[in-house]
C-alpha cells in the first residue's frame, strides 16, 4: 500500500528531499509551502496548507528547524503563513511520524499530549556524520574565503572530536594543513594520534594557540575562552561551528581584534542537494521499515 | 618520594617497558624473571622472585597475559618458576596497583579478597587504540607473507569497526587496497562511508564475499560463518584477529579449502618496542597522577 | 654588498613579495606603482617611476603578466601610468635580471637587443608546482561555489597530468571525490594508477564523460571537444584552467547548455599571500646565488 | 591470425605471465624450461628447448634477467640447460620481438647482428612505475621484519624521487611515518613539498641523517657516503634498493655497525603474481598493436 507523505515547508534542501521521495512508487508526496516553485521542479503536488487534511497522511516532514515558537513553519518558497496548532496535531494518527531536523519545546510538548512521534533527524548519528561532510566542506570554503594563504601548510586547531570535529580534522589534513585536535577523552586523543594528527588535551589548549592560523570549534560549550584567544597571533581566525551561541568568547575576540565567525547551517549553504539527499535517505529507510513491519 | 616498582615476568615488550620506567628518576624499578638478560640491557636490578618482598613495592607489573591458572607467571627471559600465591598478594599494600594486560579469574578472585587493584591495561581505550597500530601493521605483514599479489588493488573486507577494525581499514586503504567494512551500528556505517570506504551491513556480509581476496575479522563473536565463507573465491584468505577462539568457523573454512589464520599478539610480534612503550606510557601516567594526588 | 631591487607594478601578490624581500638585510627594495598603499604596509620605499633610475638597480621585478604590448606595466595600487621604453632598458646594466611571471614578444625583443636577461618565473618547474597548490585550492573553491552537492562522492575527470593536473587530481581525491585523469603518456597513466586514481587514455575521453560531474581541463590545447562535451550529463560543469584561450570548445558547450568556465589566475585570487611568497622565495634564491658567485 | 609465443625460462613471476597470455585466444603459448610444473598449472604446452623451432615464433619471452654471459637462460622450474646461440638467433624472423626484463651486452651484440629486436621491459616507464608498487610493498615488509617498532611515527629518509623513490615515499607516508625525501632537481623538491613530505637537497643529506631510523636509497649512484652514514643513530637501518652494487658505502656502514641491506628483486619476492601480470599486460599490449598494424 502506498504511503502518503506531507512535506510542509522547508528550504533548498527540501527540493532534493522531495525529488528523492518522488522516485519511490511506494510514496505519494504532497507538499505545502512551495507554491513559488513550478510543479515540474519537484514533481510533487503542491496544495495550500489550509487544504491539507492531516488525517490522510502516514508521515509528516517539517523543516530542519522544526517550528518557530508558536508553531509557525518556515517556508522559503511560499508567502503562505503556516501555523501548526494543537488541533492540527490531534487530527494526526497516533502512529504518524513527524520528521524534523531538530526538535524544540513547542513540538515536544504538543506531541507529548497527542502521542504523535517526533523524529529529530539531525540527532541521529548517521545523519550527523553524513552531514559532517558538507559541514567540513563548508568550513574549507570559509577558510578559503577569509584567508589570503593556502590551506596547504596552514596551522589548524580543531576543538572537539565528535562527529563534526573528526571529519573537519580529516579534511583539512587531506588538503595538507598541519592539524591539531583538542579533545578530552583519552580514546579520542589516541585515535587523533593514530590518524597522524597532533593531539592536544583540551585543558591545555591555550599553550598551543600561539602557533595557530585557524581555530575551528565544534564543541557546544564555552571552551574558546580568553586565555586561548589571547595567545592567538593577530592574523588568526576563529570559525565556530557549534550550535548557537557557539563556544567562543566572541566579545573578547572582538576586543583583541581577532575575527571570529559563528557559522551555522553550512550543509544547507554549501551543498543543499547532498544535505537533502541525506535526509531523504533516512526518511525513506524508516518509512520502508515501518511498512514492512506493518505488512508482516 | 620515589616509587618502587616490581616488574615480574614478561616478554620482549617488557624490555622496552623496563627501559622507559628507568628513564624516570621518580621510579626505582626491580625486575624478576629476567635473569637471562644482562643488567646493562634493561638498566634495572634483577632479583630472584624468592628475594622479592611485595610489601616494599608501590606498584606491580605482571605480564600482558596476567597469570596462568594457578598463579604461574610467564617468564620469557628466565627459567625461574614464579608462582603468585594468595599469601603473596596479602603482603601487598591495599593501594598497590597491579598492572597486567588482561585479567583472568585467578587474578580477579585473589584480588577481590585482598583488595589489591588489578588494572588490565589492554581494556583501556587509549591502549587499545595505540595497540591497534602495530596490530594493523602486523596484519599487513601477514597479508604480504601469505599472498603473491600486492595489497595495492586487492579487495579487502574488514569485519568490525571497533578500535582495531577502524585502524586496520585505514591502513589497508592507505596502501591502495579496495576496502569494505562490515559493521552493525548506523554510526559506524556512516563513518565508514565518510572515510571513502565501502560499508556493508554485517548481516549482508555473505552477499559481498564473492569479490574478496582477504577477509579480516576483528569481531570477538562467531560472525564469519558458513554462508560468508562459502561465497569466498578459492584463493581467498581469512585473518582472524579477534581474541581466542576468534570469530571464524575454522572447521568449515578448512573443509572448503580456504586458508584461515587466527593471529594473536601481533603487536608483540611485529613491534615489541612500540608495544612496550605504549604500556609504559600509561603505567607512568597513572603512577604520576597517583603520586601527585598522594602528595597533595 | 647590498643588492638594490626595484619592484615596478604588480597586484596583491606583490605586497607579500615585497615584504619577503624586506626581511633580508642583503637587499634594499624600492617600489614603484604602489603609491596608494601606505609605506608601513610593505616596508619598502615607494618612488614615482619617473624618479627611478634603472642604472642603480641590481634586479628588476615586473608584474606576473610582464608588460602590456607597448611596454605598459599594470599597477593595481597606483594610478601612475608606467611605460617601459627601449631607452629605459638600455640604461640597465647588462647583467641585471628582469623577473616577471610570463614573458611576451615585447619583452623578448627589447631584451634581445639590450642583453638584459628576462627570467619568466612561472616557467620554472618549482614555481609551477608550488603554484599548482593554490591553483588546485582555487579549483576546489570554484567547485564548491558552482555546485549544490559535496565534492565528496562527486565524479571528477581531470585532463592533463602535468604540474597542475597532478596536484588538482591529488586534492580532489583527498576530499573523497572519485577522480579519473586523462593523459597521453604511458608514464603518466601508470603513475595515475599507482596513486589509486582511474586512468583514461586521452583519446578515449569521450567514452568516460557520461559519468562525470565536473570536468577540469589543464591541457593548453583544444582537447575538450564536441564529442567529449556531448556525452556529459546536463548538470555537468567544465572548469578550464589552461591559459587563454583554454582547451574547451566553449561555443559548443554553450550550445549544449553545459556551463564552462575559463578560470585564470587562481593563485592570485585565492591565496595572493602564498603566491607572493612562492615568487619571493625563488627571486631571493636566485639573487643570493648570483651574489655568492660574484663574490667568489 | 594467431601469434605464436615462446616463453623460455623464468621464475615465479612467469607462471602468472604465462597464464595471462593463455587467456587470449589471439596467442598460442609454448613454454620451455618449465618441465617441473604440471601443465595444468600454466595451461601452456611445455616442450624441451631442443625441440623448440625459433622460426615458428612471432615473439620470444626471456627471463627478467635476460641471459647469463654465454647465453645461458635461467630456468627455475627445470634442470634443462638452455643456451641461446648466435645460430639460434639467426633462425628468428627479423621482426620477432625478444622480451626481457633488462638487456645485457650478450643480447645487445647478438641482436645487433641478427636484427632481432630486444625489448627490455623494465626500462619502460609504465613497467617501472607499476613495478614500483610491489617494490615499495617489499620495502615495507623489510622494514617490518628488521625493526621492533612500528612504521607509524618512524623517521624515514628516501633518497631519490624517480619511479621507485616516489612510490616508496608515498607508501611510507600513507602508513604514518615521518618521511623526508632527498633529491636534486628543483622540480622534485617542489613536488615532494606539495605531497606534504619534507624535502632535502641531496647534497645536504648528511645534515639530516642524525634523526633517521631508516634510510632507503633508490639512486643508482654512490650517494650514501661516509658522512651521511656517520651521522645516523646506531640503531638506524639502510635499505638500498638501487640495482647492484647499490649506492651505499657498505664497507663503512659495516665498520660503523650500521646494518645496511642491498635488496634486489623485491617485486618477484613479495608479489610474483602481480609482477607477472604487469609484464604480461605490456607484452600483450605490444603484440596486439603489432598485429593490428600488420593487418591494416
Ligand atoms: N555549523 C554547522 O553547519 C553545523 C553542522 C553540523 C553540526 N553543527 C554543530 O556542531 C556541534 C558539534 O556537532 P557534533 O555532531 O560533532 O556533536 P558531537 O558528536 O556530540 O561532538 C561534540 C564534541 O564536543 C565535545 N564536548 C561536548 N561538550 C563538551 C564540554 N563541555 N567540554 C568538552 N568537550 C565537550 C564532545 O566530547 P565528548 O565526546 O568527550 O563529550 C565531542 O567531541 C553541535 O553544536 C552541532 O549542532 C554545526
Ligand atoms: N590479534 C591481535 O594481535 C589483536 C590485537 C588487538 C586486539 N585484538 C582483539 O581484536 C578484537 C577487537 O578488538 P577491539 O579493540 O577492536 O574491540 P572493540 O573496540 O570492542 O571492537 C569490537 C568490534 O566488534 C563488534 N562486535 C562485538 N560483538 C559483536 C557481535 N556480537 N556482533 C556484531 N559485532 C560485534 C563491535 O561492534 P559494536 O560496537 O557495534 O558492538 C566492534 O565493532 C578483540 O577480540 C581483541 O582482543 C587482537
Ligand atoms: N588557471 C590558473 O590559475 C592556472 C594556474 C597555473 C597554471 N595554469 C595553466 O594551466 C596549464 C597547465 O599548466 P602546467 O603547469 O600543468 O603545465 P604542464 O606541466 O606543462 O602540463 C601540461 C599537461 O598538458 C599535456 N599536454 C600539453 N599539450 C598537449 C596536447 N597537445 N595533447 C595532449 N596533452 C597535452 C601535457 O602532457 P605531456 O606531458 O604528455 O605533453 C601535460 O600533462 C597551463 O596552460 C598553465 O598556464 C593556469
Ligand atoms: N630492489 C628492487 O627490487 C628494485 C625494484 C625496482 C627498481 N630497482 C632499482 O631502483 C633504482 C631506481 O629505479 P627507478 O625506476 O626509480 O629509476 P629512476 O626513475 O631513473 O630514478 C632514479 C632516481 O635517482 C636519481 N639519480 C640518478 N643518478 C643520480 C646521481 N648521480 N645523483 C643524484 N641522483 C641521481 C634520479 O634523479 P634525477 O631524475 O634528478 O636524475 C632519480 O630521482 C634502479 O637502480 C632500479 O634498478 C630496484
Amino acid at each position: 500500500m502506498k504511503q502518503n507523505i506531507a512535506v510542509i515547508g522547508g528550504d533548498a534542501r527540501y527540493i532534493e528531499l522531495i525529488r528523492q521521495l518522488n522516485y519511490y512508487p511506494e510514496f505519494t508526496t504532497t507538499i505545502s509551502g512551495f507554491n513559488k516553485l513550478e510543479q515540474g521542479f519537484t514533481g510533487a503536488k503542491q496544495v495550500d496548507f489550509t487544504d491539507l487534511r492531516p488525517e490522510l497522511f502516514d508521515a509528516i516532514v517539517l523543516p530542519i528547524t522544526g517550528t518557530k515558537k508558536a508553531g509557525l513553519v518556515e517556508t522559503f518558497f511560499s508567502d503562505e503563513e503556516i501555523y501548526l496548532s494543537r488541533k492540527w496535531f490531534e487530527r494526526l494518527d497516533k502512529k504518524t511520524p513527524i520528521f524534523t531536523g531538530i526538535t524544540n519545546d513547542f513540538l515536544d510538548k504538543i506531541t507529548d499530549n497527542t502521542n504523535a512521534k517526533v523524529i529529530p533527524l539531525l540527532d541521529r548519528d548517521d545523519v550527523a556524520i553524513y552531514n559532517s561532510i558538507p559541514t567540513a566542506e563548508g568550513t574549507i570554503l570559509m577558510a578559503m574565503k577569509h584567508t589570503d594563504y593556502t590551506i596547504h601548510s596552514s596551522r589548524i586547531i580543531v576543538t572537539g572530536f565528535g562527529r563534526v570535529g573528526h571529519t573537519v580534522a580529516n579534511k583539512f589534513q587531506a588538503l595538507g594543513a598541519n592539524v591539531s585536535v583538542a579533545a578530552t577523552k583519552i580514546r579520542d586523543l589516541a585515535r587523533i594520534t593514530e590518524m597522524g594528527l597532533d593531539s592536544i588535551p583540551l585543558h591545555l589548549l591555550e599553550d598551543y594557540t600561539d602557533e595557530c592560523d585557524i581555530l575551528i570549534n565544534t564543541i557546544p560549550a564555552p571552551v574558546i575562552q580568553k586565555t586561548a584567544i589571547q595567545h592567538l597571533p593577530p592574523h588568526a581566525l576563529i570559525f565556530d561551528l557549534a550550535s548557537k551561541p557557539g563556544g567562543t568568547d566572541f566579545e573578547f575576540a572582538k576586543q583583541r581584534g581577532i575575527k571570529a565567525v559563528l557559522s551555522e547551517s553550512l550543509p544547507g549553504i554549501v551543498a543543499p542537494k547532498t544535505a537533502g539527499k541525506i535526509l531523504a535517505n533516512v526518511i525513506i529507510q524508516i518509512l520502508m521499515e515501518r511498512s514492512s513491519i506493518d505488512e508482516s
